[in-house]
């Protein structure tokens, strides 16, 4: 291939168009390997990539006038807004083969079914929205499912282990990924039907390196590489981190501002960078041909710049896309 | 009455009878209205609270040889160990009427069965393991159900907001206590099927101040006053808090020992205290004619100080235990 593209849909985000392509043009001056493929108001678009002096020969733009919203079912979506930025960018994903991967900030909903139809491997996996968070120990987790698929069955939860696993031997090069199963205790004995039944089927596993169930407050301590759960509690571990976090945060700012301390501020601020889960590569939807990243409706710049990296590097590996991930056992 | 009597389990906890008899002394010296019985090794006892010079008549101490431990059943420990301290004392608290509450650091599958049998109502209500932790905005939230009943059905949660709220009424004097529903958007139409068919009951309920879903970001925003979950998932809200919290703030201990500060050294260990959720009063069992606290295995005396604060509260303000509590509806 000539160049690693990356899709970015520039619709769909609460900030507008501009935050993106000053990420966009953040990442070419970073990555000389990458060109981006932009969908969205052509014309906006190229008046934004001229006033940041992007060289026309690194950036695509393809025009989508219309925009998915958080209104939109994922249902109804490609028959009510078959031009959409995001369907768009999703086609042009499927059909470009220099195109490694896509960033979208639209509605989670609509990006995983569309993705399904245009992205969907041989195998016909069940994709998964997974988020790779920061462990205490300075490693990553990968924890899968965050909310794709909200009600789950035991052999749903061995394919995340599968393509938990995939993403992370080739996505950080652990050969051999240590999985663990989200529940309320440690003993096998302990979790909900679905996590006990769950737990058999990974320990028979032979491709799988499970290390048994996690506890919450181990969710991410590090001790896995992989943390498999469904969808809802997924989410949860993610959402609660997350207002945790904030909360303890904006305690630390208040306390900073009582005290007059700048070094408690300094503290504040480091923290607020280390935690800013926003800001991490929100969830990558794995086990299709190509990796879909949604950031953060909310996100910035910041964002796009590193999830290009991410793609690139999922790209320079081979990673789960090229249509190896494991099928539901 | 007389007095208002607490019974303490003084044996299946980490640390020995001891951290718990220390416990009981500064209660006693805090609250003249309580008195204690406490169930374990009497010669010990004895000569542990002679040791502290708790008064002789402001402590009763039963004689009980066994210890249950977290290899028990719930289901065998009735018939193994009939002469341990935590049966002896749910015995006592269900015997003598002055006796308001229990503490215990044991097993928390036994002392939920043990309790079922000892002080369920005349409305045969399932009881429930609530937490009661600090929400953002200083009040408190009652996270029902905590791990007492892994796989709920929707009647059961709505018996969860019933009992959670009927306990924040009297705990805290909360008129109209505001329930939500933790999921995984605020939208109606989120979650898994639980949580989609328990949210049309709660709305539909009349008696209960339904506020909605609540996701894990905002489970202590203070947005509600209980929240309403089955005990895989608030296992999961309780312990990824924990689990976030105590990683941030090791992060801060650090980073005060690498900087010299002794500024950021204090506002690490005033975060500490604001965020021991271990030392919060455990787990309360909810439903019962009166209430039991669960404290951790590892709780010291702090617990047993702030927990009887608590009993005596509940018993003050006449909550739940008189059972009034409503039934599976």
């Amino acid at each position: 291939m000539d160049k690693t593209k990356i899709v970015v849909d520039t619709k769909g985000g609460d900030n507008g168009a501009g935050v993106l392509v000053d990420g966009a043009a953040e990442a070419l001056s970073k990555h000389p390997e990458i060109n981006f493929i932009l969908t969205g108001d052509s014309e906006a678009l190229k008046s934004e990539c001229g006033a940041r002096g992007i060289p026309a020969d690194r950036i695509e733009i393809i025009e989508a006038p219309e925009e998915i919203t958080n209104y939109d079912s994922p249902a109804t979506a490609e028959f009510n807004k078959p031009a959409s930025s995001m369907l768009i960018g999703l086609r042009a994903l499927a059909e470009d083969p220099d195109a490694v991967g896509m960033i979208t900030s639209g509605n989670t909903g609509v990006a995983l079914v569309g993705a399904m139809r245009e992205l969907t491997d041989e195998a016909k996996t069940r994709p998964a929205l997974a988020a790779v968070l920061p462990a205490q120990t300075g490693a990553f987790t990968c924890v899968v499912d965050i909310g794709a698929t909200i009600d789950c069955n035991p052999p749903l939860l061995v394919h995340f282990a599968h393509i938990g696993s995939d993403f992370m031997r080739r996505m950080y090069g652990i050969e051999s990924p240590r999985v663990g199963l989200l529940s309320n205790g440690t003993e096998p004995t302990k979790g909900n039907r679905l996590v006990k039944e769950s737990h058999k089927l990974l320990a028979d596993d032979a491709q799988i390196n499970f290390i048994g169930n996690v506890e919450g407050n181990g969710a991410l301590s590090g001790s896995c590489d992989v943390l498999v759960c469904d969808g809802f509690d997924g989410n949860q571990v993610l959402k609660v981190t997350e207002g945790t976090a904030t909360r303890i945060i904006t305690d630390i700012m208040k306390y900073a501002h009582r005290k007059s301390s700048p070094e408690i501020k300094e503290l504040g601020m480091h923290l607020m960078g280390l935690y800013d889960i926003g800001s991490l590569g929100g969830g990558i939807i794995l086990g299709l041909k190509k990796p879909v990243i949604k950031i953060r409706g909310n996100a910035g710049g910041k964002a796009v710049v590193s999830t290009s990296g991410m793609l690139l590097n999922m790209a320079q590996n081979k990673t789960v896309y090229e249509g190896e991930s494991s099928t539901i056992s």
